[in-house]
């Protein structure tokens, strides 16, 4: 059902500084960088193989992840897996009892329809289902 | 620096109910497992695209994870990543100032080499390099 990792969010306190440490220490630059106001949160993606590192940092006072960042630190956040369908993902493993954070796939970035998956129901760790946008035209 | 994401390492209380887990809602069997008598914990590795999540269980008193068990809950532990030559690795990132956990690199499961970075220097994540073994005969 999960394909590929597709990234791991990652949050951090100062994406800048982030960014410093990449660039001395690794000798790499972010693949991509952008601010989702609606998340209130800036992002730098850094691909390693198939998968890639996402930092992300709050910007907001009420950015969600605001609050991950006071209680548990900076730190691994979630894995994102992609699926074919995410519809019949979300259906199959409610069917097979796990707890969704999203029972209705929503936009992300990059036109991808996303969904959360919650921890409880995953060993610990909070999954995000990501299908790619279908290439039209 | 780093080649590919080797495997995700994830700490869980119970083996046994992750493996039910995966077996119910994923369709899926380790692809291996075993003992780790010197680390104290049982081990279980799921392959997924070119990377691995390896789920882990202290089963003894004195196992490190232990500690990181009842602090942390359970969730992801390290990342692995594969490098090509580990010492030259070490040499490079301990001039670059990352501080390292493992000064010089020690043998892990499959005779591979292994170090750990501190998270401190890596954005708060703790970071596993892993060498192949060489093939010989």
């Amino acid at each position: 059902m999960f394909n590929k990792l597709d990234h791991i969010g990652i949050v951090t306190r100062d994406l800048e500084k982030l960014k410093t440490l990449y660039r001395t220490v690794l000798e790499m630059e972010p693949a991509h960088e952008e601010v989702r106001e609606a998340l209130g949160v800036k992002a730098a993606l850094y691909p390693i193989g198939e998968t890639a590192l996402e930092y992300v940092e709050p910007i907001s006072e009420k950015a969600p992840l605001k609050n991950f960042l006071e209680t548990r630190g900076e730190g691994i956040h979630h894995l994102c897996f992609l699926v074919d369908d995410i519809e019949s993902a979300l259906r199959t493993l409610t069917e097979r009892g796990v707890e969704l954070i999203d029972t209705e796939p929503r936009m992300g970035a990059n036109n991808r329809r996303i969904a959360f998956l919650h921890p409880r129901s995953m060993g610990g760790v909070l999954v995000e289902l990501a299908q790619e946008a279908e290439l039209t035209g």
